[in-house]
């Protein structure tokens, strides 16, 4: 999973263990707000929100806190001006204690789980860069609307030297199926946005932030006049092979990654 | 499979039971011509060809009384102005008999499988709505044209309150692919002819019924010169996956209806 | 795999064994040079490249030669003019010898199985007529690139009365999905390059054999900043599973050939 190679890779960069936890800013890292019934989950651990341990553990809770509230629907975005989401934090790789990668590995996969397999309706409002850690949790959204510019998106593992795990590419050939799949993740491919429409990354493009949220907003809208539990259920069974995959691997995934 | 969900429903609906197999009216509900070596067969259970298991077992007799006859090709159509299948007789599931449900499971499965699995080129004259079961009888045949208009095509189930099951999935992957699969279940869309066009729901549009079934010819006679045994082995490999699913599940399916 | 059918037909034809080992001219059937440190690797057994048991061995020799050599890619072309390869050396098949016959079956699924799970770049360069194994070889590579003209490509096995093997099938899938394999298949269609290009069979066109070749060699460069293993291993994780399916399934396909 969170490959040896990524392990040995951080291990040499000349880059600080992450704060503890004990020493992290007191701002909650993940906001979540309430729009007419619409769950709106905000990332915002500055600058980039890179997924340390404490971020992956603030979204895994505040998935479970939403869906408690059986909302209309979820809307997933950055309260960062330029990034969604930069992925993976590398510090957490760098030099890392054995039992705090065990956590980081288990804690990713949940929320992947979580959200991919998160039962009501979800958007990505894409409002900057999405690459790696980023994309997946955007691909993880049954739907996805992005801010036209210089943005990107797009799982580069293989850029930086490591492999994509099997639900990071389970993810990407749900969304935009093998073939593309196949040329995205080998040659590490980031999209412009236009790129990303054209291919079925992404689902629209919006002008700003704002736009984007409306956008979403508006698909969740489409849900309206369908029964929840049909529709929850439908969504849970064609998604039902990747999450059956993860956790018949997760933990030969973890102890590969120790 | 039928779900329960909707049995509940319709248990609270004012309709009344169907009409028994011996006060039906005396005309077939299937009826099946030779065109050249072609099979037409064409549904005309007015009013709007609702599966009931009179239906269905006419149906899956017509399928064997075809398939014994090695035709050339088979089109399925609709004797009815403006639908082509409403799908699922919703009075099947109003106070059902366990017995009668059963058998009505039963014989829906045994349907599609044999529809599915059909060795000989089929096509879909698709002469009005089609949805939800209307949709996966379509979708069945390797090959759908469908009259211009207002007409529409999906599989609406979670609009209906209920969940389409795995082989209404499998089917509607086969054809149009995961992805938008997704889409289309969770929203319960009924797509208008440009659209399911678009996304490959359909293949060709046509101007009246004439024209859509001269298509399907146009479409079968594409084997004229292909061997069929080899074409159809073909066919039955690259649909193993979904009719090997239903086999595997379709004893807990019933239970589960019941 | 080799389909007894074919088998069977081939025992009708009036045609000859193919020349004997000993007998066959004494240059290579396949030829690899070094492009910059990509492998070119050239199939000229004239006239028309068809895949006799000698020119398997060969193929799969070079492979691994190339192999061993950690090439910055690979590309497969042809020294002939018209026909990139014209897929399996029906002689084979006309009264063969059970242990011949064995070891081209055998060798059928090695080449198969290491230009599929190759991991190294792979294009095509496909400067001719791409019928059946000519197709399946160019499939199996990552990128295509296929001249302009009167050239045509696709699995036409049905055509010639037999039933594509199906790793044949899973190539095909995913290079262009499930539903255009089983139109594809089932009808024997042979594309032409705009049709092959608009369906995602081939990636480019090209005006002539040295634009193919460059526009082979640009999709490799492509990978000249990624890191080979973590590159390499990505493309086998998600050709993991055709790759599997042979593994399971070649002995029988061998013992059903004899």
């Amino acid at each position: 999973m969170l490959p040896l190679r990524l392990v040995r890779l951080a291990t040499r960069l000349p880059i600080c263990r992450p704060m503890s936890a004990s020493t992290a800013p007191a701002g909650p890292m993940v906001d979540v707000a309430d729009d007419g019934g619409i769950a709106v989950m905000t990332l915002q651990r500055a600058p980039v929100n890179s997924l340390n341990l404490e971020l992956l553990q603030a979204i895994s809770k505040a998935l479970d806190d939403v869906a408690k509230n059986k909302p209309k629907g979820m809307i997933l975005t950055s309260a960062l001006p330029t990034v969604f989401s930069a992925g993976v934090d590398i510090t957490e790789m760098y030099k890392p204690e054995v039992q705090r990668l065990q956590q980081y590995g288990n804690n990713f996969q949940d929320v992947w789980i979580k959200l991919f397999g998160f039962p009501f309706p979800t958007a990505a409002a894409i409002n900057g860069h999405a690459p790696a850690g980023g994309c997946l949790l955007a691909m993880a959204c049954e739907y996805r609307v992005m801010v036209s510019g210089k943005y990107t998106i797009g799982l580069n593992e293989t850029a930086l030297g490591i492999v994509a795990n099997d639900w990071f590419m389970d993810t990407m050939c749900h969304t935009i199926g093998i073939r593309n799949t196949e040329l995205a993740l080998t040659t590490g491919k980031m999209f412009a946005v236009d790129e990303a429409l054209e291919i079925g990354l992404i689902d629209e493009a919006a002008s700003d932030k704002a736009d984007a949220k409306d956008k979403c907003k508006k698909f969740i809208k489409k849900f309206d006049e369908i029964a929840p539990s049909a529709r929850n259920a439908t969504k849970l069974n064609i998604r039902r092979g990747p999450l059956a995959n993860i956790e018949k691997n997760r933990k030969t995934e973890i102890a590969e990654m120790l």
